[in-house]
């Protein structure tokens, strides 16, 4: 593994991990070191995803493992779990999960968007008091449930790139459970997550991701961000 | 004026010119050659600020005027308003100077924001779908409302430093109004500013500085953010 970006070398398990941002996070991070488990409803879809991510690891040097299974037992195997999924039956999922969620880490990447003819935005959850990482939290209370990745785009993460320019922002109420993102972020952008404080700001880290779909259609670009002055 | 930087020269008048970010923002303005107009609710106040703003001035080649009115004195003298006011009364003020408004590009970069002992984060506007820009541009519906600046640091506005590392985003429902404020903001950065898209996206922009302060407080340091990919 590559001991410069990451300190430790965790087995993740990435639910909605046949998704583009699932895979391509999952890519990174056992490109980096890190064993995934790509999770979904079946388990030969996630091996054959798992397969494709094995080929592109095959020249990679210290790179991790890649396997896939179903979401359950994907959990069973890891400690950290990537949250990777539509927002649109989110709830559910992580309600039918949330035994095997308990005592571990748990990232969300998931971006409650919606959009019509006046492009992207943030559905509003809970009234305006709420996110997709704190319904988790509420869902799956024994886990230690954190928000990042959301801001990074798919076709740059199974891209040819060393690395993103860009940042990782961690929110999260649990300093341990976001250290694990701020060292998985590594894998991703060549340097250490950024703590961006309390879980609840996950309230506006999902929805940036609105601002950036405007960016990329306006520019064509794949956006991201970064934070200057740290 | 530094025709490099900006190719219009605007006078800009600065309601809530006599607080950090007002003050900031304006002086930043005028260092690249367009004119500000400080607005207070009393004019001695504003036009000690801008006193204060000129001296700083002096000895920039190029530079535009600052002078200090009250604010509907200030409106009138000016083709752009720039609204820095705390959201607290800010519908309020919006509200008696909407008439003034009628017909020109009013820049938002007001941030509702609250504080509790687990630190900044957003207020909750008309339920989640709302922000400061969007009841401003309902309150004055005769001008042009776009957002922009929400993010920058009233201390590095100040400071010595040519330009600021970072971007200045802009969502407006209106291409010419976020233009002005695209122009100006390389007053601030160095380079346009990056529309953001719809002036709904203004909710997230606003809450956003909510993470940036609780960078900040982590991290000991004024951060911004900066879009890659553009």
């Amino acid at each position: 593994m590559n001991s410069e970006t990451s300190p430790h070398r965790y087995t993740v398990a990435v639910i909605g991990g046949t998704g583009p941002q699932g895979k391509g996070l999952g890519y990174r991070f056992a490109r980096h070191g890190h064993d995934i488990v790509l999770g979904s409803r079946a388990a030969e879809k996630a091996e054959a995803v798992a397969a494709e991510v094995t080929e592109r690891l095959a020249s990679v040097e210290g790179a991790g493992t890649a396997r896939g299974a179903a979401n359950a037992d994907a959990i069973a195997a890891a400690d950290v779990v990537l949250l990777a999924v539509p927002y649109d039956g989110h709830d559910e999922l992580v309600a039918s999960l949330a035994a095997g969620l308990a005592g571990k880490t748990v990232i969300s990447c998931v971006n409650p968007l919606a959009f019509d003819k006046r492009g992207a935005h943030g559905q509003v959850i809970n009234g305006g008091e709420g996110s997709a990482a704190e319904s988790a939290a509420e869902i799956a209370p024994d886990a230690t449930v954190v928000g990042a990745f959301h801001n990074v785009a798919a076709p740059a993460l199974w891209g040819e790139d060393d690395f993103l320019d860009e940042d990782v922002i961690v929110v999260g109420d649990s300093a341990e459970g976001k250290q694990v993102a701020i060292d998985l972020a590594a894998s991703v952008t060549g340097r250490p997550g950024i703590d961006g404080g309390k879980l609840r700001l996950a309230r506006v880290l999902e929805p940036f991701t609105a601002v950036l779909i405007s960016i990329n259609r306006k520019y064509k670009t794949h956006s991201g961000i970064r934070v200057t002055g740290v």
